[in-house]
């Protein structure tokens, strides 16, 4: 028996001892996406750091080549950097062997926050398939973690964690706790249509006035890549298949 | 256009400005609903209490026949107190005329935590008509908290939730939270069955466990009273009809 566990906004965990369990992060919009793009483009890692100034100040240890600025404020790239966090943005011939330094509002803090966990995952509908079966694989109980929206709860990620408790009990046997439960049903109703739940959502309202309506669109895709990025020291990386 | 909001935990309401907004605080298993039926059984006021000790010290304040010390934890009557939490011992002939000094794990402490909201209405399904009405005549923005359980999302307060956000919909043209949209779809999915959707949660689990069950029922049952609480100078009093 597996607990499925939710936690509908980060500061959920701060009751959660999160020893023994494996931990799926998710920030659809657009953070793990993003992750999960530049990883399947093979770039070498991605740092996850809380603020601006903590990205640039590990900038400094890498030769300039060797690695790029990312992330966003308010959605838009911070100034000054390579990349925001659009995940069509991270293609292949921009990321690949590169470090990624990424600072996001909402998921490399939540990537952070679950360090302690014995293993973590960054999920999203894009790796769905890839990340539930390495969940499962490690046979511990599992807490999907939302990042949410300025520490609030954001639909789209509870419909993507829904969709991730679904595929887990469909191949075990689950506990699942109140969280997993409310996901879960909250998927059942917009499972047909995934995208259209995803650009309800407020967030995706603001991306698409600020001209990012075709990441939401992009986000929504399940199964479009097959890597597992995982936390390993602090980093994130390709776990080897 | 009425802002309907809904903080699915209550530690949502830290990044929410309270200013201009009605709060609707829930506690479904049981605090709001053993509220709504003391001060429905005509008790003087409710004072919500964060500890044991707070509840104990605020009792000196009375003579002994004029006040009732009320509360749980872990579902348990706490030792050497008068009354529990269970909505069903709060009885006319016990509670009329009394000040019921409470304090229990998830209810009171999130009552006191939106006192700067400009109206705070304690509501449930019990008195849901009553609250939603009340709410909607403010005129102002609604922000439904759920107190949840230990700091975690609670099955039951989301139904209850999404049942008051459709009422509300209803009655006022809605600019919807996320928190809303997920609530209320969530509602939809246990519209036919409050008392299953109820009873399926975790916290109604470990009630019926300890021997309450018999108060998951009674708190699914849906506009039984008329009251509403109201949070006057930190006590919870009936508001004038």
């Amino acid at each position: 028996m597996v607990r499925i566990d939710v936690a509908l906004v980060p500061q959920e965990i701060e009751a959660r001892n999160l020893n023994g369990i494996t931990a799926i992060v998710i920030d659809v919009l657009r953070a793990s996406t993003t992750i999960a793009c530049a990883i399947s483009n093979g770039c070498d890692e991605v740092i996850p750091t809380i603020s601006v100034e903590e990205a640039v100040e590990i900038s400094r240890a890498y030769a300039r080549g060797d690695y790029l600025l990312c992330g966003e404020r308010r959605g838009e790239k911070v100034e000054g950097f390579d990349l925001g966090n659009s995940p069509l943005e991270y293609t292949e011939d921009r990321v690949a062997g590169k470090k990624i330094i990424m600072t996001t509002t909402n998921g490399t803090g939540a990537i952070r926050a679950v360090k302690a966990a014995d293993d973590v995952i960054v999920g999203s509908c894009w790796n769905l398939s890839a990340a539930c079966e390495r969940a499962v694989s490690l046979g511990k109980d599992i807490l999907i973690v939302c990042a949410g929206e300025g520490r609030r709860f954001a639909l789209e990620d509870a419909v993507c964690a829904g969709m991730m408790c679904e595929r887990i009990a469909s191949m075990v046997e689950a506990d699942e706790s109140d969280g997993c439960i409310a996901a879960r049903r909250l998927y059942t109703v917009f499972r047909d249509n995934i995208e259209a739940a995803l650009a309800g959502s407020e967030h995706a309202r603001y991306l698409a006035r600020i001209g990012f309506g075709d990441d939401v669109a992009a986000a929504a895709q399940v199964d479009r890549v097959s890597v597992v990025p995982v936390l390993h020291g602090g980093h994130i990386v390709r776990r080897a298949e």
